[in-house]
């Protein structure tokens, strides 16, 4: 999520704030943009945005094409790399859960969060159709999400609040008919998880889809930096295979912490 | 590579330039950091540095622990997701190389270019030992490498001698005994890769190691956007073996061009 100009925090570097907006809107559009496009989108004038872009290309934050069209430059992938490098699981991820043989033909994900969305990091879509392909890079509400209830349930109630009362879009556009719907019912939601251990995600990002998800510690982080989740077809749901996927993706959960030295944390 | 304040171009957002620098340091140490430390490493005031920080952890591009120390937040993988959905081609990397049959079990690199460094995006170790295990986010001096070499020979030579020119740690500390030693003999170089239409590196990286690479494009950029290289034994190397691994690596650069559109490009 963006800094947004209407946020109740104020923003004590500005341009740093403007900075990441341009390079939030490249990697949204996906496509090469002008000056004059980044300032219609982000209601900059031209004259300031002119600084920034410069500053960004020499930084190789962004890349210029012949016509002055800008892209994402490579140097974002020196500070990826480090931030993966912390979280370097996901050959594990894929390993472990093979061999625990619990449900293997099912669809698992590892996300981060930023803010209040997930981040897909690795995904392994499953044999059977889910009518959705999760895919690393895809970002979706955390509020729906096992992945994103997982990690969102090691955060203090009030930082969750906080979090969710201030989104400056107001409440995540609801993705199916269910889902929760403010942030007293994620609250409880987050209560219940803590208690059972694992996270459930019943149609809210995708009729005919449930998901169990878990929260990943490392050494350093009092609060879960990933969240792993199995997806099945609320079709086969029932309690015995719930329970199942969620002890299965509880203990993965704990193997991927064991490995990032969650329990030599100080 | 970073903006340094001794940089000959002027910075015109130099906060911008700032926090990019403690993304940097950040990404560099690969441990968190506190505010006294980042003041130290960047020689910056602490009360400068306090603003900027609380606005990189508003963003979600750093995060803070509990004792205050920072790390790199998880807005980073929105960007490095992006800019890695335009180079979508990791998984047809591998499998067009398998799929070629030639030197199968040796060492496979796709990187690209931040400044005058690549940093590894995708490598496959081999079967023969070369004293060297690459990875990704590993960066090496463009100058060296065999994917640095072949992505600069796609730039024109002014723009060549303008990043060499005028790096500000000067020209690349040797990993070797062999190289080119300054921009005159890169530009040289990169007259024979055009011709060659391969690079190589003869024992630059690693002493027993050569190299050899070709650049990728894609629909935009005049520029390449990637390098690929296959990485032997300088001890099996001959004219015969080394004129295979340059075509093959060719071959493949081709394809992963042709897979991007670079054949489109308008």
């Amino acid at each position: 999520m963006s800094a947004d100009p209407a946020s109740p925090e104020r923003i004590l570097a500005p341009a740093v704030a403007r900075a990441s907006a341009v390079l939030d809107l490249l990697a949204r559009s996906g496509r090469p943009a002008t000056l004059a496009e980044l300032a219609r989108a982000l209601q900059l004038p031209k004259s300031s945005l002119h600084g920034l872009c410069a500053t960004l290309e020499q930084l190789n934050l962004i890349t210029r094409l012949d016509g002055g069209q800008m892209t994402l430059g490579p140097h974002v992938m020196m500070w990826a790399n480090a931030f993966m490098a912390r979280l370097d699981i996901t050959q594990e991820f894929f390993a472990s859960w093979d061999d625990m043989r619990v449900l293997p033909e099912e669809t698992i994900t590892l996300s981060v969060r930023d803010g209040a969305e997930v981040v897909y990091i690795a995904c392994r879509n499953g044999q059977h159709p889910l009518g959705l392909r999760f895919h690393a890079g895809m970002r979706l509400p955390a509020v729906y999400t096992a992945t994103g209830l997982a990690m969102l349930s090691t955060l203090p109630d009030a930082s969750v609040r906080k979090l969710l009362d201030g989104l400056p879009g107001g409440w995540p556009v609801p993705l199916t008919d269910h889902g929760l719907r403010d942030t007293a019912a994620v609250i409880d939601e987050l209560r219940r998880i803590r208690q059972r251990r694992y996270s459930t995600d019943r149609e809210w990002v995708r009729e005919g889809m449930y998901c169990y998800g878990a929260p990943v510690f490392d050494s350093h982080h009092p609060e879960a930096v990933a969240g792993v989740a199995v997806s099945i077809r609320s079709l086969e749901a029932n309690p015995a295979l719930e329970e199942r996927a969620g002890q299965a993706i509880r203990k993965l959960a704990d193997r991927l912490s064991e490995r990032l030295g969650a329990w030599r944390r100080p």
